[in-house]
This record gives structure tokens, sequence and C-alpha cells, in this order.
């Protein structure tokens, strides 16, 4: 589910569930787990571990998905099958994959190649750097349109990207912007074809890469350290927040909401097929 | 010294206190009272207290002026008559008027028909969305220019629209701003020609209105809990600052400041008399 | 290596330590010294200590440096030259005159007469307002490219000023911006011609010097109140603060990357002279 491709000190994580790079409970966790194994690899001494050893060490990561398409966000249709237990495992290995990209000791740059709703834009919203690609694409947090509150730490993170203002506003309203918007609103860092955004990103990745090593890692650390301390106030928080998601989730709005979205994309592939 | 004008599921409050909806105590205490009393009316049973019921359930507010006037701020000539007790009554009517927009469960859209300083910039900051009309228009809070500091709780709102460093400049230099200049800023959020303004607010209102309830609500509450969290420190908070503010409004510069303020109005009213 | 130069009720305060204004221990203890200076010749009795008495009480300050070069920062060469006492006195003495600023009674306004990188842009962060000049001069906080992490009050300084998606952005990649650059994302709040920069930063000041006094200065002290909070943790906290920057000074990273960089500097000087 995760095609990793390596462009010397930096390493990419390519979503790769088709047809929309939809967030399942095993591609967040499968996600969890390549950011984390990244981490450990590169904290190892260099070349122990590698037979051949890499000639540059992994220093970065870059986080992509398919042309037209980062990822579609969480698998409603699929999600609707399960029970309250099934959900909370999933909210509780999300908060886990949040906590992970905030987290990481690793630069993470998002290479947003399409769409980007919801899950997908959180996604990105814990990256360091995000590069999307110009177009007809458009990224937001829509939960409000599908019936789901805002998760808190969701909307925390945004606020950091853009503001109390513009994250109020765009929160609360569902809004999905083009590229173009959202480099405006500083949702997304930089716009460009979208042929080139990989490649951009992994230099945006490689130049992270390329500066003194400790002085990058603890000023990150540092610059990082309020969207890591969203997640530090123990799992007591991320219980109780995540028992408020399960009651929305469950709620008659956001079932019926869900449920008339399913039947729309339903409609729409069959009228399409 | 409301007008309420309905617009299916949004409600027009239009500040009818000519000629320049200057806040005397009364039109704060009527503002305040109409905000409430829409909450009140949107929270009861559809249908049940209404003969006949409203076809759409009230949902959303705007907030409105006169053409090209929105609001002028305080009442300073009609305030400079009144002593320590009547200044300080009306301070609380106006910090529990801001604290009732801050906290208020339906949304609210600010129409800034024209000009819009002081105090009616005040009421803007505290809504959802700020819609002003394009044209030689100014709006800011240019209290300091009148020889009054700025309030602890309209500096943390404008913060929180604008961010530190443009609400420092803005605040201690007292800046007017054009409506583009205010949408730059972020000020304000959209600026359209002014005959659309109301329009378009309610347009935005009837957009809010619209979404899933719950969701929205909830997301809302969270999104702006950091606004009603500056009068939730309890009432000694506001008590204590509303004496400083005393302090100040009786001291030599306010006084003199205001004064003087008041005698150009009155020439430039007899030289246009 | 501080000249005075006097504007009415504005003091322009001019770095004058050729060739590049680098922050030497003696000019950092110097500016620290003319500021605070300032502030207690503001706050005595107009006129009393004067013979004859300033036409205009001092209430605004600016600080400019040379032509072409605001300052350079950190005087790197000299710096390797000292032991961890040394380094350890120079950094307390930069918090010191960080404090200062921050706090300073008399607002301040930068006149960023040129480069400014590093220390350099952060005396810039600490006034009021950054008037820089157009042209090919680069300002930003690059210290991770000389292998120093960032010193926390001077990252939570940046942040207050370009909010923290771009404060991590910049500081974590020690990017130095064009003069347009850092006009759009905050850093700076003006960019005039080169030649009117002194000029522009006065206008600022002696419009400022001008409002209301008590308003302004009890509006720009709250405005300006988690700026200074940054300091009034005890000094313990700098302290704590300083000797991780000594470790990080004194360890591999910094001294090779710094002495690097000495080496290119002379190797520049050599070749052009």
């Amino acid at each position: 589910m995760i095609e990793i491709v390596e462009h010397g000190a930096v390493r990419e994580l390519r979503l790769a569930r088709p047809p929309a790079n939809a967030l399942s409970p095993e591609l967040i966790v499968a996600l969890a787990k390549a950011v984390g194994a990244a981490a450990e690899e590169a904290e190892q001494a260099p070349g122990l571990s590698e037979r051949p050893p890499r000639p540059e060490r992994l220093a970065a990561l870059v986080l992509s998905g398919a042309p037209g398409m980062f990822s579609a966000g969480l698998d409603v249709p699929y999600l609707l099958t399960r029970d309250r237990g099934g959900i909370r495992d999933m909210w509780h290995e999300l908060y886990s994959l949040m906590r992970g990209l905030a987290s990481s000791p690793l630069p993470l740059v998002a290479a947003i190649t399409g769409h980007s709703p919801a899950g997908g834009a959180v996604l990105a919203l814990y990256c360091d750097v995000r590069v999307m690609a110009a177009g007809d694409f458009r990224i937001g947090l829509n939960e409000v349109r599908v019936g789901l509150p805002m998760p808190p730490v969701i909307l925390a993170a945004m606020r950091r990207l853009v503001g109390p203002r513009l994250a109020e506003r765009l929160c609360v309203s569902g809004a999905l912007l083009t590229a173009a918007e959202a480099e405006r609103a500083g949702l997304v860092d930089e716009v460009v074809p979208a042929e080139q955004v990989v490649e951009r990103a992994v230099a945006v990745a490689a130049e992270l890469a390329a500066l003194p090593r400790a002085a990058m890692a603890e000023t990150r650390r540092m610059a990082r350290a309020d969207l890591v301390a969203l997640f530090e106030s123990g799992m007591h928080q991320a219980d109780t927040e995540v028992e408020g998601l399960l009651d929305s989730w469950f709620g008659d709005e956001a079932q019926d909401t869900m449920r008339a979205l399913v039947e729309r994309l339903a409609k729409r592939r069959a009228g399409g097929g």
C-alpha cells in the first residue's frame, strides 16, 4: 500500500491504494510504520545495517500520492460497515499516525499530487512543507460537509498553518480550495505544475537534508514542539476526543450525510461505467 | 434602534440609530438583546412557538448598518456628559455585548455597509465573517487617536484576526484602513460593491445555515472557544479591565482629546448646515 | 560604535562599527546602553536636565545601520577566538539587549539599510516596525546554515511576526530573503528605496511620537507584553537556554561550519584586495 522510492538522502513514501488512496485502517497503519521505520533507519549508525550500505544516509521524507489524487481521505464506504469498536480503533490509529508525523525526526515534505480532501489534507497539515500540483485539484477540511465535527487536534494543526481566522472560516464552512487559493491561505507552501510536484518536493527535502544536521534537527524540534504537544497530554485526552468523535459519527446527522454521500458516489460510478 | 429583516433561515439585525449608528448605551443593550433573543428562538423546538410557523428555522444572523455608515463607534458627545458611574455601566454593557457576540450559538456575518471606526470595528471583530463595502470607507481601531488605550479583550480579538504583528501596529498607531487594506490585513474577509454587501453577507450566512447543523455548531464552538474564553475568567477580570479603562477615560489626555474631537465634529456640522 | 542623530522627538541610533556592523560584545553592550539611556531621558521631567532644553521631548527611536549593511550579525571571526566563558558572556549580553529592545518604553523603528542576516535580523525582530531598503539585500535567520540551532527566544519573536508556519520553514531552512520576499512573509513591514529608508523610518517613528502619549504607551505595553514575557520567566530560563547554546556552539558541527565560513570570508577578502 506504500511504495518506496529512494532519491539519495530522500525517501519517497508513495500512497498506493487505488483507486483513490482512501485511508483504510490498513493504509493508516502502513504509513505510520513506514514513517517510524525510516526514523529508526536514519538513527542507526550509517552503513552498519546496510548491505551494501546506501551511498547517502537517509535524512528526509517525501509523502506523495497518485497523479490527480493525493488521498481522498477516510474510506467512508468501508467504514460505514464497521461498528463502534472498529471506528474507535480507526480513530486511534489515525491519532497515532498524526502523532508520528508531528514528531518525526526526519523532515517530511508533502507532494500533493492531486485532490486532497479531509483526511488527505490532514496528512499534509502534519508535514514540514506542502508542495501542491497546479490544476483543478481541491484541498481542504470538508469534514463538516460530511456531517463530522472537526477533531480538535486537526483544528489546532490547521490554526498553526493559516491562523485562527482562516482556520475558523475554512473548518466551519468545510470549504475545499483550489491550489492557488490554498497557497494564498497558507494551507500549502508552493504550487508547481502537476508533473513537477514530486521532483520539487524531493528538491525541498534534499535541501533540508543537506543542512548542518544537529542545528537543523534541534531548530526543527523547537519549531514543531507545539504540534507534538497536541498529543502529549496523555492518552486520556485522545481517548476523550475519540469518544466524542464516535458519538458524532454514530449520530443521525453524520450517518445520514455519509450514507447520502456514498450513494452519490455509487451512482456516479454506475453512471460512468 | 434595531430593524429586523428576515431572509429565510437568516435574520438581519440592522443598526438603525441615525445619523451615525453611534453606540449609545441603549443601542448596545438593544443589540445584545436581539442577538440573545435570536439564539433562544433558534433553540426552541421549531414551529412550537410560532403561529404561523416560519418556513425555515432561524439558523444564522447578519449584522448590518446604514448605507455608508456601519457604525461610528461609541457616542462620544453623549458619553462626555456622563459621570464615572454612567461610563462604568456603558463599558459593562459593551463587555456583555462582546461576550454575547463571541458566544452566539448562531453564526454571525457582519455586513459592513460603510465606515466602521472604533466600536464599529469592534462589532465586526466578534462576528464569524466580515463582508465590507468597497469604496472610500474606513475601518479600524483608532481608540488611541481618541486618547483611549485599547481594551485588552479588543486587542486580543484583533490579534486573532490579523496576528500579533499587525494587531500591534494597527492598534498602537490607531490606523483606519480602506476596505482593500483591511482585506489584505485580514481585518475583513471579503470586499464587494456597496450595493451588494448585505446580499452577499446574507448569502454567506445562508451557506452556513445550510450545513449539517450539529457538525457545524460543534466545529464552530471549538474554533471560537479562545474568543469566548476572553470573557470566562470571571467578572472579576472584566471589573479590573473596566476600572483601568475608566481611569484612562477620565484622565486629562482622553478628556482633552475627546473634547477636541467633539468640537471638530460640531464645527464641521455647523459649517455644512 | 553608536552614532546618535536627533530628528526632533525621534532619536536615531546608527550602528557604526565598520566594515559590517558585526555584533561584537562591545557593540551589543553599547546598543543596550543607548536604548536604556534614551528611555531614562524620556522619562525625566522635560527640560529639567537639558541646558538648553530640547525643543521636542524624546519620544521614539530609530535603529539604523550603514548604507548596504544594517548588521552582519554576530562577529564570528572574533568569537571563534573566545573560550566558553567569553561566549557565555556574549550570549548573556545579547539576551539583555533583546530584553531591552522588547521592553523599551519608547517605540523603536528599524531602518534596515541593507543586508541583515542572523543577529542583524534579530535586532529588527524586536523593534515595533521594520522598514527595509529595496534592492539586492537579504534578511533572515540563517543560524542553522552556520551550524547553530535557533535560540528559543528568537524563534518565538519570529513566530510573532510571521506565524508558526513560516517561522518553522524560515528558521529550519535558514533562508535569507530579499526585501520583497520579507515583506510578503511579514518579516518586514515596508520596503522603500534605499536612499529613503532612514527618512521613512524617522517619519513612522515621528507619527508614533505624535499620538496621545498615555493611550499609545499603554496600548503598546499590552501589545508587546508577550514579547517581554519571553524574558520574564527569570534568569534561570535564560541561563538554561544559554548553556544549551554553548553546547551547540562548541560542538564539532558548529565549529567546523563557522571555521569554513570564516575561511571563505577571508579568501573572498584576499581575492578582492
